[in-house]
């Protein structure tokens, strides 16, 4: 879709924005900025295009195939025709799966029409459809006869968890145009949730929260005050112990805490993320400034301390949760491509709500180097878990299995919970919504790619522009106005934090002043008018906080907006991957797309039956070797390897 | 008990000690060396009396009592009723802790005969007895109306684990001179197995091992063949994916590999722990140099690589496992309680099979160090985990709850897996059985403390003497021969690997010369000759493996065999816990129990909102402050606690 498709589109739609079919993943009428949807801002090319088309082409029917073939689909059919009654398949809560395919869909239903894509949505829609109760309760575990009772085991039976990726699916659907029979689906089954638990009802929420974020956008979506409410009191009995939780404790379910007493982000990762969002979401609505500064403490605490280098959050596997501050273990960090999505929510709503760009540095952070680093290039294999350091050569997975763990090493097809790769699916199909915001006489370019703009400023004043940049590997951005006429309107461009240097030159070949994270041009724009940026992406070395005991004496590399990795596929056999240090004296030198640094090869061994020893380590230099570093997300393509982020550097005047 | 009531009680046992009533934890006629039972070698005073009254005064009480509160012991009653259906309280195997308190008891009862004590050992043998079904089986969770059926269940039931822990329990109380109920109960028990599990049975393994030592040893104290060739089957069958491991997958269950193919202990510690020292029992039974070499192998390369330098062994809290190799976070430390008990347990038969004092160096930093770590000082408490670095102070415990996870930073009285608390009882009940060795005309003392010996060599050479130590902390060792006659006969003093400057002072006031890790006196003792060790405990600074990442760019602290560790408690609350390094031009200076070091105050804080920057981090001294470490098995006694045992150091040659 083009400029001229992209206005077309949305001149159809509303002035503001708020609450109209633009296409956007979260839209509300009471923040300070608006993203620009999927019908405002199109991906023409380069990197983000192909991500996007691998979505499209492999990672969705990926996704639809799978859960057809396992029974996953079926169950909504089952369910339709009185036959669940000891057949249900796959855990409790992978009807969600199924929602998140259809959000997928939708979205990118949204940027790019297929009428054959459209006929594989609308026929999932029916079966899921058919599946509903006359009540509007929908979930194909719980509540038919051989069942459990609904809301039976509302702490670990995700019930609402399934609601809520079920709305957010309808959400995507309603904002790119339609009003069809997944919308109405949505709508009974959130009438549902308001009679079952809004102010009269059970006083309970849902151990794996979700449905606060989905009840907000709805309400935003259909306009339903109800839904809003339903979602603020969700967030407001959190942390009060409502959860029944069990031997996992209530810091696992986020329910140890109210929302606006905590100060940071801790328990099950993926949980606490979506449930910050959710209610930022609440805090938008009700103008309630006091909740909203909450959750912009929590993301500022839990980055600050609990965030690893590649945008990944949640330390540990156990629990799938976010560790103590500090404690950042690169080689058994979990990472979860689904908390890294999570994130990216978060520091979204975050951005529209404050315009800060420090939020749109995390989630380009995020989705380049944990989200990406999910699929795998051919997008049938996914990670779950997103290390930073793999001591051993992964395991070769069987592909034809469904995956009961998470191993760190190789990627996975599918998983007994695979909510990674539904989510991923999601969240690539809608991407271009992160990459700019509007406000009342303005635009913010937050990312950079290929793509076009073209959106309404105020009431009527029409903007569109081109972007194109190489990036993230080549960092020069060029910004052409298009359109038809003049048009006087603020651009605001976002200089990344690790852009160093960056350049920016106005329509007159003007520099353009960087003030901190933005540099901004306010003028008459004519049709023809460029804008260039010149972001350097020349490698640098990146220290770690002192307090990260796992990252002591250790030092990685970036080049640009990527992480890079060494894998040990990239060196010799002969050398040792365990006995490596970075040269700090060898300056890296880019590549096209990462960075030739020199490693030492130093044996080190200690002269001990234990890893430990009253000496100090002599370390003896044998060697060095020039090996380049590729982007992390893009590890483990090549097979099994051994990879580290964090690579031991050998001091500069070291001997 | 003294020399004299020693004398009497080993006079009456046969002369090789392989299967006689010495007392002992393991005892095999094939072993190159013997170990000197309760019988033969009794505490008298000192740090391990003070355990040892702990542990009689409060721990075996304390495990009695709590079991008692919550039902275990009445599954038991109910079980005899026929009352026990929808009635079992506690999850499926915890008939195994009233076992190993009954195995505490015995050793208590062997080492210290106690009436009272006696009453309530036979009391709850009595109870376990008519639980027992006609055909031998006995267990409360299974097989019974209203339970799953037997056996129905291996891999994560544990019904062969428990079988197992009520045969060491009988071991206990043949080797201490009994023959009574508890024997008998086991003999049933243990015919039952041969038949349900033996050549013509079922080919299946526990998911949980621990029968395969427990038949060995039951086979040895009754000379019973059968039960050994059990042993060697469940052995054989291991790693042959008989377990139904499900999700967790075979590792966990030790079930990946035949276990004369492994080369590294992996999975859940405690299993793998077991399996190995049930593996070296089949094999020094079989005289399987093959099977013994594979499992001393095992050994070797857990040690090297995935042991901590408390001893503590499994790096993971997900599935209690241990880790890769070099995987030895502090902060995530497992190191369970109950595989450092198994550590101690697989050293011990090691040793008794080499004599390699690598082994009695590893079960004296095993047992000091993460052993002795779990009890509270006041026995009312313990650690599940221990954890080498605390980041923030424990949660307060409530005591009259049961805990449903392993916390790390407080200990707490009563776990609903409580495997820990009944394992300190039966290792401290039993820990003089680690202390020395004999072999034909031979003692060698292994370990040092205040205790009397007192045993035959060959047929008839009667030896006897008394040892006193103030180790761990006070280096000093006096040896001095006791009985009536001259013998002669030769004595070989382990000189702990820890003890650089060793030495030993013979009876004529010659130097000792140590070889290697012994000294040898080989000569005719008088009766009131002495020997004298000088131990040096001077504090050192340990360094870590350069391949253990989460080690780098910190030392550590031992004094003697004790680790130290640095507490929050013992600092002025103005000195920021995480911005201290160790002053490494400072000699740390020893105290009564610990060591006095210089820590450098350092501001490295970083400028930047995550935890990591394109910038080396500028670290400002800000003073510096002297601080007494303590043992580390003693941190957490004092209230809520940081700790850590891995401190970050300053280079000498720093600013």
């Amino acid at each position: 879709m083009g400029n001229e498709a992209l206005a077309q589109a949305t001149a159809a739609f509303s002035r503001d924005g708020s609450s109209a079919a633009t296409g956007n993943v979260v839209s509300s009428g009471k923040s300070r900025f608006r993203g620009l949807g999927v019908h405002e801002l199109a991906i023409t090319g380069g990197f983000w295009q192909q991500k996007q088309q691998l979505n499209a082409e492999s990672i969705i029917a990926h996704c639809e195939q799978w859960m057809e073939r396992i029974g996953w689909l079926a169950n909504f059919d089952l369910v339709a025709a009185g036959a669940i009654a000891g057949s249900h398949r796959g855990i409790e809560f992978v009807d969600s799966e199924v929602y998140k395919l259809l959000e997928a869909m939708a979205w990118e239903l949204g940027r790019m029409p297929d009428a054959a894509l459209e006929a594989r949505f609308d026929a999932i829609v029916r079966r899921v459809a058919a599946a509903q109760s006359a009540d509007g309760y929908l979930n194909t575990s719980f509540g038919h006869p051989g069942e459990p009772a609904r809301y039976s085991n509302l702490a670990d039976g995700h019930e609402l968890y399934c609601f809520g990726h079920l709305l957010q699916a309808a959400v995507a659907r309603i904002r790119t145009g339609h009003d069809d029979l997944l919308v109405s689906v949505a709508r009974r089954a959130a009438d549902h949730l308001v009679a079952e638990f809004g102010e009269d009802g059970r006083d309970a929420v849902c151990g794996h929260p979700e449905i606060e974020m989905a009840l907000v956008e709805l309400g935003r979506a259909l306009d339903d005050r109800r839904y809003v409410e339903l979602a603020a009191l969700f967030v407001e009995r959190r942390g009060h112990g409502l959860v029944d939780s069990g031997s996992k404790g209530s810091v696992y379910y986020v329910d140890d805490l109210p929302v606006r007493d905590a100060r940071v982000l801790r328990g099950h990762a993926v949980r606490a993320l979506y449930l910050a969002a959710g209610a930022l979401d609440v805090a938008t609505e009700q103008a309630d400034i006091q909740l909203a500064s909450a959750v912009a403490e929590q993301w500022s605490n839990t980055t600050r301390a609990r965030s690893y280098v590649t945008g990944g959050m949640g330390a540990r596997h156990e629990d799938e949760s976010f560790g103590l501050d500090w404690e950042l273990p690169p080689d058994r960090a979990y990472a979860e491509t689904c908390a890294g999505v999570a994130s990216v929510m978060l520091s979204w709503r975050l951005l529209l709500t404050t315009g800060d760009d420090k939020y749109s540095d995390l989630i380009e952070r995020t989705l380049l180097n944990n989200v990406l680093a999910s699929p795998r290039e051919d997008g049938h294999a996914f990670f779950y878990a997103n290390t930073l350091h793999m001591r051993e050569p992964g395991r070769v997975v069987d592909e034809t299995q469904v995956q009961e763990r998470a191993d760190s090493g190789m990627r996975a097809p599918w998983f007994s919970v695979s909510c990674c790769p539904t989510n991923v699916a999601r969240t690539l199909a809608s991407v271009s919504c992160y990459f700019a915001t509007a406000d009342g006489d303005g635009i913010q370019l937050r990312q950079y790619g290929d793509y076009d703009v073209a959106t309404t400023l105020g009431d009527d004043k029409r903007v569109s522009m081109s972007v194109r940049s190489g990036l993230p590997f080549d960092g020069g951005v060029d910004i052409e106005i298009t359109g038809e006429r003049p048009t006087e309107f603020t651009l605001a461009l976002r200089i990344p934090a690790w852009a160093t240097g960056a350049t920016v030159t106005g329509p007159d070949g003007e520099d353009v002043p960087v003030a901190g994270s933005q540099a901004t041009v306010r003028r008459v724009f004519q049709p023809g008018d460029r804008i260039r940026m010149s972001l350097p992406t020349a490698p640098k070395i990146i220290w770690p906080h002192p307090h990260v005991d796992a990252n002591r004496g250790q030092v990685a590399v970036e080049r640009g907006p990527l992480v890079l990795a060494l894998e040990s596929v990239d060196l010799p056999s002969s050398v040792p991957f365990d006995d490596l240090e970075l040269d700090l004296a060898a300056t890296p030198r880019a590549t096209t797309r990462g960075a030739i640094v020199t490693m030492k090869m130093v044996a080190a061994a200690l002269d001990a039956e234990a890893p430990y020893a009253t000496h100090e380590p002599a370390a003896r230099e044998f060697g060095s070797v020039d090996v380049e570093l590729h982007p992390y997300s893009e590890w483990a393509n090549r097979g099994p390897s051994r990879m580290r982020v964090w690579i031991p550097h050998r001091p500069i005047d070291s001997p």
